[in-house]
């Protein structure tokens, strides 16, 4: 149940019914006007509580806070140098790998040039067998922030558990949950209690819901600066692409919640010639932001090399991405 | 294998050479200055014979006639009012089922009103169930037929069997062939007897390959008037978007094959209010066209329709969709 | 809704009704005191309409004739040689592709040694490209009555369109329809019209309603001869196995509708060794029957010799099968 | 590359060898007379080492600890009371949740009546949203093994992040980790560190090559000691059963691998009355073991009630089970 009160709020009949229905028990979860009662359809208000009450909505989705009903205004994520949701559209950049220092810096200029105003690169990689690279841990961090310093850039990297927090704290701005982690739910329960914001990515088998239901558990910690990624899914037909694409997500996301919903056309397609027309689909589709590989000698990254933009590649990109995004501002409807 | 011949053709080589491979026996195709001899990856040419020849390729898909290496160039296919592949882009718009002669001239006007050179509808219907409306058979094709000739447009039509083909010849201007009957084989090998331009759908469990393959069965008849609709494909999440649309195999089949690649946004969601968002992310993937559904009362429509779209929206995203493929154009990359 | 009327049936009630129903109008289908009545959801019956009548039935599947709602006891098909249904274990082997009088023959032989009533073998065949081996066609079908013939089988053979059915009537007891073909409604229309019994093979994207509404097509034309088949649905894993068996489908279909359940391990696994192990799951999973391809000379079949079983291990195979069901029959629950 | 010695293994031969290996620098791991070399296809071994070595192979999978080629025989995990592998059958049973000390004691010995030789219930419960309940904890964990010991039966529970091992530890003898862990990359890692079985289940999205890759990372820490359940893949259809149980995986994964293969019919199906025919195709594909969720008064469970065997269902299937696995034992082939 989600109770809409009216504003100004009466903080006394709020505190009131939240004493009643802890007593239950039920868990009770407040933002502002909102209070969202788990687990109840029905409650018999007096007349004085429902003088307070704006509206009550009883048929709920189990990610009550991440839905519109909850929340109708998109959220924005605000960092140092960029802003992340609404009508704003934000650029990602930089290398699978973060591989040595003078690499990310290189990457950083070239993610900057670009339109990026975040530099993405991983220190911890989740790769499919323990005998590929597994990232440069924390020194990897340090390079990557510094090389984002430099340039006045935001950090986003993945963390893969719990442990990696406090050093998502000190380094980055942004916490990426990747794929296979969407719903490692110990993971998602530790970035809740931070206020660092997560860009959680949907799952290869990971369905609409179960994305959103995975973002309730980094909101339901308290922790509401939250995007979400879709990069594509497992589906029968892989010998082209490495996943499907589901840009569909991207309007029913932006229908069903109030999160800034980013697409990865990078790992959505796994080749590099295929990502261009995907970014520029992903555009289009509405889409606040894209995150997407680079590498200057993709034939020896250190992991991803397929899949990653050379320089020039992603600098045409990125310039066509931004006239699309241009054009559509200009629709009134 | 692929037989390039220099250019002019000598003609007395070639013939020799077919009737060579004719009695190993293998299966010989010749379009132009190019023979694809069937399983066949080897062969000792005289070098009188090599002296005609450009290039020998041996290895090649099974589709051999679809493919780039055999025909490198974009296939044009040209209808009395409209032109599809290349760098021309194409929309197809009408009802999902031909109602009556009446609405489907309310219909075609509408289509046509917003850019639509080819008018689509829907006289045989492959529904689910056979308790369904099945469509209005001859009648229908009529009735599009004249709906389509009062606007000078060219009609675009499903047919479900062999049986149909002969009326298709009379009332249409492209046959399609519908998502569950793109491995109906017998089907593909009558159209593939014709000259009628086909437009071929992507099954609901087609791989890139699957549809290539299927495409072979109507060139290897010798009928190369070939589209391929990209539509959506069933995947594990169909709860928002009744197909996951695979916008991807856009540019994949441009890099594979010549025919023209034609997405249809109203089949790959199957509600329409995500058709708009989807349409102009098909347009940016690159396709060479869209086929999508109206109506002009939706609620009382006789199929499908949640995914149509009512006049106005339609209106809107047309005029949209040819300011993105403007864009597009404008870019020299 | 389904209407059963009492027994004996008031035939005269029956017909008014059905006339009653058709004036609306609603289509109507009976079988022995049940009465289908398509679309309907609410009827006010007069006291002398409820007086004859069981029960009334509101909320049906789509798949009416099909559904246990409407037929609860087992459908058994009877053919000269064999019974498919119930409590019946029923096994059919033979080549995937009739290659000569000779080699059909030889098969006939060891499947029946193996305790096979029906001889399977393709005179059509539906393959993936055009430029494969696509069947002896009507000699093939001759072929193939002839060597069960003359050692007491019946045939079960695949027919590709409605061209077919004539030859079908003359040469086979069983009409397969190919999963590509699930949802070929002309051809479902058109072994509707005959008594012939039907085989109906799942899609390889179709579910389990698809399936239940495509046999629909069949039994409301007036054949209600149908069997269904599970050989596996195209998921995201096909490196080791063609197709995944969904062997779940058998208890599930088992439930939902009367027609015999028959697994072909075969085309579910593609590769020959993981047939056994396999083939004792589908019997232990409850079916009715299972259709398996053998062949003496795999790497030389004409198709799909890599699923085929040698003479040996499916004799090994078969009568692990039948110990298996021998087992099963002797549990009371 | 893998390298199998002649035995007795000349041992400063192999230390010399994995000390020039280091040097390149190549990831070397040894067990018995068999050393794999990551990465590495070839190397001119000096005549004194050739001698001592049978046979180098060069093509491995990347899962090369895992593989058949590394080790050929069964791997028999031997626990206090059970022993999983090879041709024994392993039946583990309890409810999906640990819910008191009483009730998991009541269920515990339904499970041993039943055969089970492993308890199994959830302390940890990683559920699709934060709002349901999430297990009791290390007071859980207590409950299971009071239950356990008193009645001679081994432990099973899953865990779900690497702070949850000194507790496994303590409380457990075989460590699960669930579907949406199994890429759980840092947790795996964590588990390979210790000696405690784990049993790896299959992800739903997650190949063949998936599953053997995610436990190499156990296998190359050092852990050995694994067992992998198959419970069923997420596909296109999900209406009567939650996943679709590919049983296949069964034969295929005993192929490549010599770890034990486990079937969890509940999980699969997600509905109790599917759960007996899978559990006996789950025993005729070839299973080592069982891993089945019953529960006394499953309206009320606080987990999965929908697809927990009541306690008779459960006794008549584990009978049948155990009857099945009996006969398949006596067939010499």
């Amino acid at each position: 149940m989600i109770i809409q009160f009216k504003k100004p709020v009466n903080n006394q009949i709020l505190e009131e019914l939240k004493t009643k229905f802890a007593q239950i028990p039920k868990q009770v979860l407040v933002i502002d006007n909102h209070m969202a009662v788990i687990d109840l359809d029905h409650f018999d208000f007096s007349d004085q509580e429902s003088s307070a009450i704006d509206e009550v909505i009883t048929k709920t989705p189990t990610y009550v806070l991440g839905s519109r009903l909850f929340h109708p205004e998109d959220t924005i994520i605000k960092l140092p140098h960029s802003e992340i949701g609404g009508n704003t559209f934000t650029m990602m950049a930089g290398p699978c790998s973060v591989e040595s220092e003078e690499h990310i810096k290189r990457m950083a200029m070239v993610a900057r040039e670009g339109g990026a105003t975040l530099l993405r690169g991983g220190a911890f990689k989740p790769r499919t067998t323990p005998y590929s690279f597994q990232g440069l841990g924390e020194e990897g961090l340090r390079f990557m922030r510094e090389a984002a310093d430099e340039l006045g850039m935001d950090v986003i990297t993945e963390i893969m558990d719990e442990t990696h927090v406090p050093m998502a704290a000190k380094y980055t701005d942004v916490i990426q949950i990747g794929a296979r982690n969407m719903q490692n739910f110990s993971l998602l329960k530790a970035v809740g209690k931070t206020q660092i914001p997560v860009a959680l990515k949907r799952g290869l088998a990971g369905t609409i819901d179960d994305l959103l239901n995975a973002a309730e558990y980094i909101a339901s910690g308290g922790n509401h600066n939250i995007m979400l990624i879709e990069r594509g899914i497992r589906t029968f037909d892989n010998k082209y692409t490495r996943n499907t694409f589901d840009l569909a997500a991207v309007p029913v996301l932006q229908k069903l919640t109030h999160y800034p919903i980013i697409v990865d056309p990078s790992h959505a397609v796994g080749a590099w010639d295929l990502v261009a027309p995907m970014a520029y689909a992903g555009t289009a589709s509405g889409a606040s932001g894209m995150i997407v590989e680079i590498h200057d000698d993709p034939a020896h990254a250190f992991s991803d090399g397929a899949q990653s933009l050379k320089p020039d590649t992603y600098l045409t990109m990125t310039k066509h991405v931004f006239a699309l995004k241009q054009l559509m501002d200009s629709w009134e409807d």
